[in-house]
């Protein structure tokens, strides 16, 4: 695995960059990033383009053994641009145009911000596509517009009725799925209809019009990447990929839409002070959500990965910003190179003087030549990859009992983006819902991919599907099918409820997947957030508050747990039976700290004999080209059983807290 | 009493509307609701209006002998309406238009708006107004603006100008009575007179503008509705009634103000998650005060009401939404019976499958068919009601006690405009503070009416006016008059203390109201939220930290509760004086749980040999047309102390929660 | 010391201004004070003036031989102003434009504005200018936008940019300042730049386009006061002096900026339903730094200062409004007076009877006789000033011990704006952290300036200077000096990390001041608001958790303070050093109730064997003009040791819970 550094060139005197891009190749770096963010450098006035500085830039990385990845600076248009076409900008929730400073700030329905796109990709695909010095290609970066998320303005409007009438053809059937029946919402013609919007509403948004809305515009940031990549990829040469990097754990836009691409990497920053971790210290360390969600939800997108941006210390946009925990970048990159990603690149080489993020510690200071805390980590990491290369397993027999648990969760942009707008209970969260379950499947010792339903279950042995809401019978028959061929099966709470317009079925509750989870689904509760039930699942007790689905199993289904108060006290929670040559489980509630939910899941394994670990809390062991490594992010330190037979080819058994083992076995 | 349920032909096949109208039938209730919201369906285009639909249905309604509430669809105009005449649009505090998609999103104030009202509500009448299966009209839903409040647009900022020369005639009357002299606020004429609006302002908003804008507001609802009511009234039925329902608990429009209507009708959903209610799984079966204050404020209006709106089961906006407790809904019902309405109506009788309240559950679910565990409450209640008027007592003799300590607390919207935006604690809320003295009569079993300072006080041994700061001196002579020909006043904290305009009076602190009370307010004081101080009764302390008058008595005056501490400790804080052939009491305090309070009103009565009961929290017990009922809303069983001589109808004596006991004596 | 009190004769009939006034001056009053907010009155429409009015007032205050402070009316604009030329209105981040109906809605940046402001100031030095019955002028009244703080409108926008030109000559030089190579930021003209808000931002604000800002919105405002000034000091009589009053506290103008005028005057309202107070009732009293803060911040403006606005007793605008504690007026004016006040002045005479502050209790109430609980505790106070005036220690030897401990601690409005936008923790704050130190030292008995880094440092033996994020060398080698020559120095955490336009130094952290401080800064740390890490001094634990800067002491220098936890555990946090005559000392951390703060400085004052006191949290003692005052704003009584031999004029040497005491040696 490659590790690369940041640089912009364009921050610093002229005569500092041989200095610090050879400082670059001295610590260790395979490869450095250019020109993000750099457009008014590369198109200083409307159509002047001017790109002297970067092929010296280029060519310093070049002579020092560096690759280069080449960025397209479309975050980031010249303030010219602003001032003179205000149509290119975004516009808020409160109908105020946002203006040029800070990034993303644009609007992608914009024609002449993709004009000006367009010509800028070009120029650089012109200058360096046929340039073996450029390693790849990243457009943009993190495709979002962040906190306001969403698009109001009148180009965007103009685009959406657009593309409702692309997927509709005429407003009756926007009317019908719309359900706009109620309230005499009805619309006559497309221009009637508006963006969605709860600022200008008297009281809720349509859901079934928030749903589109929110489905438009992950389409507008897609088709603004790909419009990107269609220019890059008919001109520059073979060997050079092309990427963007979407933020792990944002969900206005859904990757999956790119994959044209040619393959997807991610950034993240887990220690920014806005949660405690796990322990005594945990804010300096992060949670393995962060990184893990990462690695597993960009992965098997295209099958490869890498991590564009990954912290290195200290920022500057938490609630707090502590310091990291001595180990814990070096953790962070183990959990990067275990979860299979080509490289890792980190923002930034040097820490700026000046502007907003100044204070986001670099591999060196301000000053330009002492390493940080986070620079010494990085180049230890280095010489330990360098190790890792030079005790690569010749045989690298993929563990059995490793594989044979491999198991997926369905990720659904659709179901975050409905249950989340009409949550029924202000504690609800798909995103928690669903990290509950994986988090469970990695406690295991599973290799877990997420995936979307449209991907091939057979390779899981393990399917887990939490809160499908929106189904289809499509679904619902591929589901049975992967069952009836051996599959495991785990449906949640809130599932099978609506289709795929968010229309309650005209049917009894979830009534189309009753024969796949053999039970009748009789109502839902929530309780509030000072209240807690109990439900018990053999004869321990798990406390919940957030959901309970009330479930009647049909005959030959077990009862796995059952509420033990209420008013439907003895009421099945959790059901499962045998279904072809699988089985089908449903998990009907929500509890705190999901202990119910994992108990649930360790019986189905074993029932099942796929074979698990029962890792605790912060630990996190997994296998990459014939290495072992374990992790652990708690404070607790942790004894990893490695055979005595193993080679530990880094590190020692007991894991203290940040701490790393790899071994082979 | 009659009971209904609403349904939407326009939301159903043409198809499924014999079955569905069949079954609101079979299922055994005596009415159903069309039309409200329908105007998309009953002018699909502008002067294209379709009433065969609606023709069928009531056909269909009639067919089953099902009364038809004929609805104007006023709060929802059809989508081409705000297209092409957007000054129809309701304005919020932000001067953002609001939009089409939801309902009370439309200016009262607008012309052109009343124009189109007068047009719809004109060919209603012409269809259906000598029409005898229409049993009687509703007009609008709910009118209010919901969350909003208020129209902060042109239209409205032109009328209330034009409502201000109204009232003031001069604008030199205007500055005197808004006090403008202050901060050279001083108007040369009606047009520099905007809307008060803190969102435009740098500091705080002139407190008499903010009243006079608030009346205003109540005052345009108000002639809406009455526009509807004169079209109707003057070309329909004499036979069929004319009704709005206005929200139980909703302050910003006054219900009094429609008196012209045949009576005034009420929408209530007790179970919505947002309190917790009375002991365990409170939650799910909501507070006495919700259906009581329906019945006891719209009651009094015009001596008969009714609930056109009342939950069935589970909705969808609250910050969690449970189910309601097995039970409940009949106890809402009972009590709905025992509060004297004329009938009862449900939304909805079919759970839609779409649209922001897909989620809401009807009688019968999405499929049409199936009851709801409400639905099942309602066929069990319509059943009991057909045994009680089996049952009805040959001679209603009302019962002598129970009549005899008929009591009533005056509710003022003017005082609640005032004290609740110059709350000076954020602790202060007049409905809090209200409801505190009208659960204290209830729990000793007294009828209640809640009424008016308009209104003829001498019906009721007890009057509590609570909080009345603005006051005029008419009012002090009726309280007085009241007072001497044998009632027993009690008047609470912050009143007297200004003039109708909000003024304080040019003396000293409520001097005008001295004489009546008998003792002087030396003046109020305020703690913080944490801070708790004691009020002492008899031997018995009360904590309070909202509010405290501290008073001086007048010779002659009984001290009833003094401070234990502060720097006035030993001052009074409720005093009481015989007054004529009654009796006056000053309550200057509001305490934790309106202990002290209690004690005191308990005092009164005792004093004055009123018979009272001692009702625990959650017990409401109420007498109509012979049937005493008893309905325990708290968890804890509670015997009811019914003669050996009665005849229990419905239920035994020993009430658990939710439970319901009807009796004849 | 002189006493006044506000009156408003244009909010009274005329009939009653003789019988107001007259008791003015009857109840001990030295002065009164005209004019503030009754430019309606002044200008009844555009161009026509009349005083007449005024003259009678001034006439009627002159036969009672009452002084007149007379005020520019420039916060409150007729409506006529608003009507006709909107351009002079505020406009709010929001971008909406503030209306007429309160105070300060108007843009210092509007030409309109200036004009209006020139024309009525001038018509006022015409007519009370050579009058002398006109003691002195205030012009406006707290100058400020209160909580709106900026002006976001069209005119500042234009006066912005011309500020930065004149600041910067060429856009270059502004991109340089404001680090625009960041996120491609860059500007090609000032007329790109836009005021920054981040409610038009995607993301933050550029720091040094925030700090620029910032000094433009306090340099409008200086320039806004300062066109008053001079056009009033050009006419009217040497004789009257020109102040403004400002808000102790308030942190979005400057009044430094102002010492052009002849002193600087405040406003401070202590029991305002914010803050707990100290101890019990605590919440009655205040705190000592409202008016300690009022007293050393402004003296040391011009060496004069006084009390423009002081509370008299329960105001109307706080989350809870409690009257005052008895003898909490006699405890705040005694402040004043001790702080070395010229006089003090008190809003209002009289309780108005309307409008947004008709609860604000004035000498008499809304009756315009009746004295409140404030006027007699002010009657009472003026007696005894003049009961000390009579008793003047001939001899005012200035006691020894007091002046040698007499200390600073620089105010830095940079440091504010910069370290309260770049928090780096929600828990910084830069008025907390000064005032920490504040405190300490009035513990210490200290007499204390609150000062500029501009202002000489000889007088005083410790300075303290805390949070010096933005610095400069020329500072650092003032700060040299003044300890070489014998001074002690405290620096606090963050000190030193930045230039003065916010960048960071190209060079380790702080570096330019690890000459001065004898040590390095290694980074800095925040932790999460619930977690608490330890530092210690000598034997004692104190725990922190805002900020901890990590020191490496250079050889010779002392740590007097190390990390007890974290991964930093026995680095230093406080670390101090001899250096010229004098000492430096670093605290790199903030405690929790500054707690080690208070140790280190006690510890520094004993190394250095300057003498101090001990006193309490809440206790105050002063020297002024040979009177000691000891005030007491805690609960718990305290013992003043008052030498044998010295003579009590006040009071008694037991301080009570708001007790005075006053004696001279």
């Amino acid at each position: 695995m490659l590790v690369g550094a940041y640089y912009y060139p364009e921050h610093w005197p002229r005569e500092q960059w041989e200095r610090d891009i050879g400082n670059i190749a001295k610590m260790g770096f395979d490869f450095t990033h250019f020109g993000e963010f750099a457009w008014a450098f590369m198109e200083p006035e409307e159509g002047k383009y001017d790109f002297g500085w970067l092929d010296e830039a280029v060519e310093i990385a070049s002579k020092n053994g560096l690759k280069v990845i080449m960025c397209t600076p479309t975050p980031t248009p010249p303030a010219w641009m602003a001032e003179k076409y205000p149509e290119i900008l975004l516009t808020n929730t409160d109908g105020r145009i946002i203006r040029h400073g800070t990034r993303q700030h644009i609007s992608w329905s914009s024609t002449k911000y993709r004009e000006f796109t367009e010509k800028i990709v070009t120029k650089l695909a012109e200058r360096y596509g046929q340039d073996e010095r450029i390693w790849g290609w990243q457009i943009d970066n993190e495709p979002s517009h962040y906190g306001l998320k969403e698009d109001y303005g009148d180009a965007a409007q103009v685009r959406f009725r657009q593309w409702l009438k692309d997927k509709y053809q005429t407003i009756e059937r926007l009317n019908d799925v719309w359900g706009t029946k109620f309230w005499s919402e009805v619309y006559s013609n497309f221009d009637q209809v508006r963006i969605p919007n709860e600022k200008e509403l008297v009281l809720f948004v349509n859901p079934h019009a928030m749903l589109d809305f929110k489905r438009f515009t992950a389409s507008e940031c897609a088709s603004f990447v790909s419009l990107q990549y269609n220019i890059l990829r008919k001109s520059i040469l073979k060997e050079q990929w092309i990427t963007t990097n979407f933020m792990a754990i944002y969900d206005a836009v859904d990757p999956k839409l790119n994959d044209d691409l040619d393959f997807i990497t991610w950034t993240k920053y887990p220690v920014e002070g806005f949660n405690q971790g796990i322990g005594e210290q945990g804010f300096r360390r992060g949670l393995p959500y962060d990184v893990g969600f990462g690695n597993d939800f960009f992965r098997p997108l295209k099958g490869k990965t890498a991590a564009m941006e990954l912290q290195i210390s200290q920022v500057c946009w938490g609630e707090y910003n502590p310091r990291m925990y001595p180990g814990a970048r070096r953790l962070l990159l183990y959990h990067v190179f275990a979860g299979g990603n080509s490289f890792v690149c980190s923002y930034r080489f040097r820490q700026p003087t000046f502007n907003y993020e100044q204070n986001i510690i670099g591999m060196v200071g301000t000053d330009g030549v002492t390493p940080s805390d986070g620079g010494e980590e990085y180049m230890a990491f280095i010489k330990e990859m360098k190790t890792l290369q030079d005790n690569r397993p010749k045989a690298t027999k993929k563990p059995e009992s490793y594989f044979k648990r491999k198991s997926a969760v369905i990720w659904s942009f659709d179901n975050i983006w409905a249950t989340d707008y009409q949550k029924h209970t202000t504690q609800w969260s798909y995103r928690n819902h669903h990290a509950g379950y994986y988090n469970i499947l990695k406690s295991f010792g599973c290799p877990v991919d997420i995936i979307r339903d449209c991907d091939d279950f057979s390779a899981y042995s393990v399917l887990v599907a939490p809160a499908q809401e929106l189904i289809n019978t499509e679904l619902i028959d591929k589901f049975s099918k992967y069952v009836k061929n051996g599959g495991h099966l785990v449906l949640t709470c809130r599932s099978g409820a609506k289709d795929q317009n968010g229309h309650y079925w005209e049917a009894k509750r979830a009534e189309p997947i009753w024969e796949l989870i053999g039970a009748e689904i009789e109502f839902f509760d929530n309780l509030p957030g000072n209240c807690w039930a109990n439900v018990r699942f053999g004869k321990q007790d798990f406390k919940w508050n957030v959901w309970a689905d009330v479930l009647s199993p049909h005959k030959d289904t077990a009862v796995l747990a059952t509420y033990v108060d209420q008013f439907y006290q003895g009421k099945a929670a959790v059901v499962s039976h045998k279904y072809g040559k699988g089985s089908v489980t449903y998990i009907g509630v929500e509890t705190s700290g999901n202990g119910l939910e994992r108990a649930v899941l360790k019986h189905i394994y074993n029932q099942a004999k796929i074979p698990i670990e029962d890792y605790p809390n912060g630990v996190i062991v997994d296998w990459r080209d014939g290495f072992w490594v374990a992790m652990n992010y708690s404070s607790e330190p942790f004894e990893v059983a490695i055979p005595k037979s193993a080679e530990i080819l880094i590190g020692q058994k007991t894991l203290k807290a940040a701490d790393v083992v790899v071994w082979s076995e």
